[in-house]
C-alpha cells in the first residue's frame, strides 16, 4: 500500500508508531553526552555539504512540481535552495553544534538550614513536534536545535518541500548514526496527508510534549485552536515604534526606517509608528520622507493627514493590522502614557521599541508594557534568536508560559530538582 | 435575584465580569511597587489576626452545614479552623510578604557584539485562576502568593468552605485597600454553581492566564481535560524509594519510614519501595519491621512474600497505585538500572528517592530519571515549597512546561526581554 492510498485509520496508526519511536529516541537523547550531540551535528553539517548535489536535485523536483501548480513567486522563493542557501544551512547547523550544551546545566542551587543541598538542573522537554510550511531550511534548523537540546523531533513539513526536507533529514540521520544515537531522534512524517497534523495536535498518545508551528497565520491559528498539548507559537507580530519627545532625530529616522523597511514580511517588522506631539514639527517629516523614499505607504491620523500630503487616512482597522508589507500606520500621541495605552490596547505583545534620550520615559515604557521584547534606540528587526546570541531559533513565542521571545536551545528545555542529603527526615 | 436562582447564562456573564475586573486588577498589580505588595500582605496578616473571631464564626457556619450533610471526618478536619490554624495562616502570609519581590528581577543579562545590552526580567503572568476544595487556608496562601508575584487571582473554593474563605478574602481586601491597590486583584467567586468552574476553564475571554487546581484527582482530572488555558497541576504523586546495594542501613530505615508514614495522604508520601537484591538479607527486614510497627500494610513480590510473613501479594495494579494510605508495595530489583526502569515505567514523575553511598549509583539515578524532584538520602516528604525555601507554594506541578515541582512566587512569573541600544539598525 502506498501512503497516497492510506486511510485515516492508517494515518492514525502510522502517527502513533512515529510517536512511540520518537519517545524511544527521546529516552536515548536525554542521556546522550554533549560530545555525542556535537558529533551528530557536525557530521550532519558535513553530510549536507557532501550531499549538496542530491539536495539540490531533490529541491529541483519540489520546485518543478510547485511551478506546475502555479504557486506564487514569493512562495517559490522560500522553497528554492541554492548553493549559497545550502552554505547558510551548513553554517547554522555548525553554529548550533558549537553552542554550550544546555542539558544538565545547574540553573540555581542553594542549601537549606537542615543541610539539604538543592539544585535546579536543565532537562530536555522530550518530543517536539514541528509543523512547518515549505521552507527547507526549517528542517535543518529545527532538527539541529532539537538534537542539541536533547529532544527528539517529529518534523511535518509542507507537502511542496517534501523531497528537499527528506534529503536534508537524511543528512541529520547520518550524523545521529555516526554519533551512536538512534535515528528515531529525528523523524520526517512520510505523508503529506493533513490528517497527520491532526494526530500530532492530539499528542500521539502522550508522545508529543510540545508543538511548534512555523508558518502563516492560518496554520498557527489551527494549531492553537486544536492542539491538546502545549504550543510555542506567535500568531502575529503587530510591532510598534514610539518616538518620544526626547528622541534623537537621527536615531528616530534610521531606526524607524530599518524597523519598517529592512524586511517587511518578518514578524519583527514595525507596523505602527507613534510620535509624541512635541516632536511632530521636527521629527515627523524626516521620518515619513525616509519611509516614502523607500516605497512605504503611509496611513495616518488627522494630524498626520494635515502635514503629510502622501498620507492616506488610517481607520480603526489599521491600528489592528499586521501589514507584513510596505505600509505603516502613524498616530500622534500626547505623551508616553498615551503611547503605552495605545500599545497595550493594540499590540500582539511581540516586540515594541522606544526612541528616546530621557531615561524616565524609557523606564516607564519598559516597565509598563508587557510585550516579549522591548527595545530602546534599536530596531525591532533585532527580534531574532540569532541576533539575541541564541545561535538559532525554532520560532518566537508570544505566550507568557515557559518560552517567550526567541525559542533557542535553552527554551527547548525544562528542569528538575536534584536534592542531596545525608539521611534527613521531615519533622 | 439571588445567586442560587442564577441561570447558566447569568453565571457566564457574572464570570466574564469577574474576568474583566481581574484583568484591571492585574494591570494595576503588575506595576505596583514591592513596598505596596509587602504592605498589602502585612496589613492582610494583621487583619486576619484582628478579625479572628469573625473568621472562626464564619468557619463554624461552614462546619455546621458540613456536619449536617454528614460529611467525612477527614473532610471536616481539613475544613476546620482553630486559633492555632489561624496563627499558621497569619505566619504564612507574613512569610510570603517578606520574600524577595520577583517582579523586575534581572534573571540574565548579556552584551551583543553590536553593543546591544539584553536583559531578561521577571514579569507577572497576569490573572491566575485557583480552583480548590474546602481548605480555608488555601484562600490565604493562594491570595498572598499571587499578590506577591504581581498577579490578580480569581479564587473558586469548595462550596463547603465558602463562609470561611469569604472572611479570609475580606482581610486580603483590607490589605489591598490600605496599600492603594484595587480590590479587583483578589476576587472570590460568589457562587458555588459548578458552571462557574466551567467558565474559568474556558478562560473568561482571555482574562485567565493560568489555572491552578488544588484538590483531589477528580477535580484535577476535570481541569486537565477541560481547560483551554495552561494548567499548573499534578494528578498523582506515585513516589518511589530505591534502596541501593550501597545504602547505609540506618538511613535506609529512617528515610523510608519517614517517606511513607510521616503523613500518608500527601503527594510526597512514598508508595513503592524498590530494594537491591544484594541488600535483601541485611536491609529488607529492618525496613519492613519499622513500617509494620507503625501500622503499614506490606504488598510484596515473590521474594518479599517468602521473607516477610505479614506481606500480601502485590499485583500489577499495586505498582500503578497511589495509595495515599498506610500501604506500601515492595519489589526486589537486580540493580540500579532495573530500579530506574521500574520508576520510568510506573512513576507519575513527581518525586523519587535513592538511598545510597555509591556516588555512581546516585548520579545514574539523578541523570536518567525524569521526575520533577529527585532525592538522595533524604525523605520524599521534603517535596514541598516551604521545605524548598520558597516561602510557600500554590501547588506542585508535574508537567514539564514552565513550572515544575513546587510552585512558589518565582514560578508564578514569566519574563520579558529589555534591549538597550544607541541607534543600532539590523544589517
Amino acid at each position: 500500500m502506498s501512503l497516497a492510498e492510506a486511510t485515516t485509520t492508517d494515518i492514525a496508526s502510522l502517527m502513533a508508531e512515529i510517536g512511540r519511536n520518537a519517545r524511544k529516541g527521546a529516552n536515548a537523547l536525554k542521556i546522550a553526552t554533549p560530545e555525542q550531540k556535537r558529533t551528530a551535528l557536525l557530521t550532519a553539517a558535513g553530510a549536507i555539504n557532501a550531499h549538496r548535489k542530491k539536495i539540490l536535485a531533490a529541491n529541483a523536483l519540489d520546485m518543478q512540481a510547485a511551478e506546475e501548480k502555479g504557486i506564487s513567486k514569493a512562495f517559490l522563493d522560500r522553497l528554492l535552495l541554492t548553493d549559497a542557501r545550502i552554505d547558510g544551512i551548513i553554517e547554522a547547523v555548525k553554529t548550533i553544534a558549537e553552542l554550550p550544551d544546555p542539558v544538565g546545566t545547574v540553573i540555581a542551587e542553594w542549601d537549606r538550614p537542615n543541610g539539604l543541598h538543592i539544585e535546579r538542573v536543565r532537562t530536555p522537554l522530550g518530543v517536539i513536534g514541528v509543523i512547518f510550511e515549505s521552507r527547507p531550511n526549517v528542517t535543518a534548523d529545527a532538527g539541529a536545535l532539537c538534537i542539541k537540546s536533547g529532544n527528539a523531533v517529529i518534523l511535518r513539513g509542507g507537502s511542496d518541500s517534501f523531497h528537499s526536507s527528506r534529503a536534508i533529514v537524511d543528512c541529520l540521520l547520518d550524523g545521529l548514526h555516526l554519533a551512536g544515537l538512534p535515528v528515531e531522534c529525528v523523524q520526517l512524517v512520510p505523508t503529506t496527508d493533513r490528517a497527520a497534523v491532526g494526530e500530532m495536535l492530539k499528542g500521539l498518545e502522550g508522545n508529543v510534549d510540545v508543538i511548534v508551528p512555523r508558518g502563516g497565520k492560518t496554520l498557527v491559528a489551527r494549531v492553537q485552536a486544536e492542539a491538546r498539548v502545549p504550543v510555542f507559537a506567535h500568531l502575529e507580530g503587530l510591532v510598534h515604534v514610539y518616538i518620544d519627545k526626547s528622541a534623537d532625530l537621527e536615531k528616530a529616522v534610521s531606526v524607524t526606517l530599518n524597523a519598517k523597511m529592512r524586511r517587511t514580511g518578518i514578524c519583527g517588522a514595525a507596523e505602527t509608528l507613534l510620535v509624541h506631539k512635541d516632536v511632530v514639527a521636527t521629527h515627523l517629516k524626516p521620518i515619513i520622507e525616509a519611509l516614502v523614499a523607500k516605497g512605504c505607504e503611509i496611513r495616518g491620523d488627522a494630524t498626520v493627514m494635515s502635514l503629510i500630503p502622501e498620507a492616506h487616512e488610517a481607520t480603526e482597522k489599521d491600528w489592528q493590522t499586521e501589514y507584513e508589507d510596505a505600509i505603516i500606520s502613524v498616530r500622534i500621541v500626547d505623551n508616553v502614557e498615551a503611547a503605552i495605552a495605545h500599545i497595550e490596547h493594540y499590540s500582539s505583545h511581540h516586540t515594541e521599541a522606544i526612541i528616546a534620550e530621557d531615561p524616565a520615559a524609557v523606564e516607564r515604557f519598559f516597565n509598563e508594557i508587557d510585550s516579549a521584547i522591548l527595545m530602546h534606540n534599536a530596531s525591532t528587526q533585532f527580534a531574532d534568536g540569532g541576533e539575541f546570541g541564541f545561535g538559532g531559533e525554532i520560532g518566537i513565542a508570544t505566550g507568557k508560559m515557559h518560552a517567550r521571545g526567541p525559542v533557542g536551545v535553552e527554551q527547548l528545555t525544562s528542569f528538575k530538582y536534584r536534592v542531596r542529603g545525608n539521611g534527613q527526615t521531615r519533622p
